[in-house]
């Protein structure tokens, strides 16, 4: 391409500070370097790690860096959020083989390096190859940012920062995925829809015949409710403080629905009066540390497993008496739903154009970046699921 | 036998109330009924849980209940304490087929029913069919207690009450086991010898190569040491706040020793420098809540499991970080190390006939029933492993 080993002025949403707007500039964004890809973004969505960041929560913002640089966060302004996207290879840099221009992508907040402890674990998604660098929101290479606004370097996030017409990754980061797919519609696979049925797959391994509860029925826990159903599990009981979202969540596979809101009780007592002695399974989509606890108190006993999907706050801490685990329970988390990010989002691809999993049906909102602070407005107003930006003005 | 259906009134230690000694009574058992079993006791070995209720600290007493009834606890006085014994069947109650007067027995405070829903999940050895009435001190059948002390009734204490030369447990709580083998010994094999190896093998199910850190070397913790020796861990790491126990745990498989106290930062931070990024699993074998954190945050990103062993006081909680969590550790608890206590505790047995596990090794003390408030002492004093007590005064 004529761009090719050219910085790329493009249009961007700046985060300049927390608690301001985000504000469209001109970005210049330097070349790839070894080992990275230069990506024309098409379209990015929203996640919710982003609106908190938007909505001037540092500590919120901080949970995006815990997931992505799996240790304690600190905020790193100005930067370029976003990263649930997808695109189109616009150059590589020396040494990059698995991908090449005109390649349609999705950039990956969880890395897949194949070579690191992590990847040859066989136990985990997490990789640590580019950690260090993406964790404090520059590129490995030569530990700096590829993104200037009038000469002044804007940090990357998460190793994605999709909110850009043009986003450098690191190679290790990049998913190839399947040329025919809509890139409106599969930037979903990105974030959000991945970590709900991965939790349930991966992490949780929900057998046929399961009860299940899930806390919080955002994009999270629907995708939550969909792997659910297809994992086989017998009832499905959605919890969330809103009544509405039931009627959405039925069309996921939610087969019972609890408002807290509706009982005196304690929530994990409520849900333990209905099935017997407590869930099989449960997942916690919110973020709350006490809705963590309920999620793991309202598990069986001898066997039930709670799975923490949200993010909480900076700082805050879970709690529960150990008797909940000397008696059988077992508490775990999920990070991008267990998925290797690299061989599974192509494979989540092929599954959603082969129609066995939604994403068209969590997009309520299409917008564009140039109104990407309305998008998050919508986020806020609660309706939304994803909105997603195409990536005019 | 001459006493069959006979009220029989032997010595038992009775702990009339909480701070005060056990006192050697004339203790009335009456006769076992229908699905119970009269079992005369020959052996019974001090477990820390008895120790702590006879230190009157009423929280630790209530934490065998905890571990027992799996509910919150209360305490319940005057009763029986003991949990880990051995014994010869003395007589059975109406419909008792699996063992008659006469088979060597170790009576188990996890009982094995196979019908309840616990026993037939699959998933765990914790069995429900009797737990409301040994929750509360009492048998089944009329929800009253088979010891008394002139009229006045005693309570049952986790099921099996083996600080008495005669007790009635119920028939699903008797582990029949190979008659040559020395009852001696193998009444350690009721409590804190499979906790510790189960722990490893059915909880944790370590795998060859892992490296493993054990908080608290007593008996419970040794064990663990043991069992992961047998599944081949590549390193096992002692933690303790008392260095002479090194020695000691280096019988068992430790290969290395951590004292806290030799080291200004947190013990997690100590143990992941040591190890490259964390243990793959940990052990807590204390008690101590904060303990269990550390024996959590120890554990390495992605896969480090951490399993609570050690029963904490009433009422403390369990706290960390969530992301803790979401970047991949998991967090368990046993309860007698998951093994099933009808169908294992022979199993167990036959392995030490064997010499495939170690018993006579923990066993540091021997005295009698008389002798019991020494016993207590000496566990209090801390080098005490195992006191075994024959039944006499």
């Amino acid at each position: 391409m004529a761009t090719q080993g050219q910085v790329i002025t493009c249009k961007a949403a700046v985060a300049w500070e927390p608690n301001k707007p985000l504000v469209i500039e001109d970005v210049q964004v330097a070349p790839p370097q070894a080992g990275e890809v230069r990506i024309k973004i098409l379209f990015t969505a929203l996640c919710h790690t982003d609106a908190y960041t938007w909505g001037g929560k540092i500590i919120c913002r901080n949970t995006a860096y815990t997931l992505f640089t799996l240790q304690d966060p600190e905020g790193l302004f100005p930067c370029i959020l976003g990263h649930e996207a997808a695109g189109i290879v616009e150059s590589v840099g020396e040494g990059v083989t698995d991908v090449q221009p005109g390649d349609h992508v999705i950039p990956c907040y969880q890395a897949e390096c194949g070579e690191c402890k992590f990847c040859k674990s066989g136990k985990t998604n997490l990789c640590g190859k580019i950690r260090a660098a993406t964790g404090v929101g520059i590129m490995m290479n030569d530990r700096k940012s590829r993104f200037s606004v009038n000469g002044k370097p804007i940090y990357h996030f998460m190793g994605t920062s999709t909110f850009s017409q043009y986003t450098v990754v690191h190679d290790v980061s990049v998913a190839k995925i399947d040329p025919k797919a809509p890139l409106d519609k599969v930037c979903l696979l990105g974030c959000g829809v991945p970590t709900g049925l991965g939790a349930v797959w991966n992490t949780a391994k929900v057998e046929p015949g399961s009860i299940v509860a899930i806390f919080g029925l955002g994009t999270v826990g629907l995708a939550v409710a969909e792997g659910a159903k297809a994992a086989g599990a017998s009832r499905i009981i959605g919890v969330d403080l809103d009544s509405k979202k039931f009627d959405v969540a039925k069309n996921f596979g939610a087969t019972e629905f609890v408002n807290p809101k509706d009982h005196d009780k304690p929530i994990q007592q409520v849900l333990v009066d209905l099935t017997d002695g407590g869930v099989d399974y449960s997942f916690e989509c919110i973020g709350n540390v006490s809705v963590m606890r309920a999620a793991l108190e309202c598990c069986h006993k001898g066997w039930g497993t709670s799975v923490i999907v949200g993010v909480a706050a900076s700082g805050q801490e879970i709690s529960t008496r150990p008797f909940q685990l000397v008696t059988g329970r077992v508490w775990k988390g999920t990070a991008f739903g267990g998925f290797k990010s690299r061989s599974q989002v192509p494979w989540l691809v092929d599954k959603y154009m082969k129609k066995e999993i939604k994403v068209d049906e969590y997009i309520t909102h299409n917008l564009t970046l140039g109104e990407i602070n309305k998008a998050f407005d919508l986020m806020h107003e609660g309706r939304c699921l994803r909105c997603v930006l195409a990536m005019d003005l």
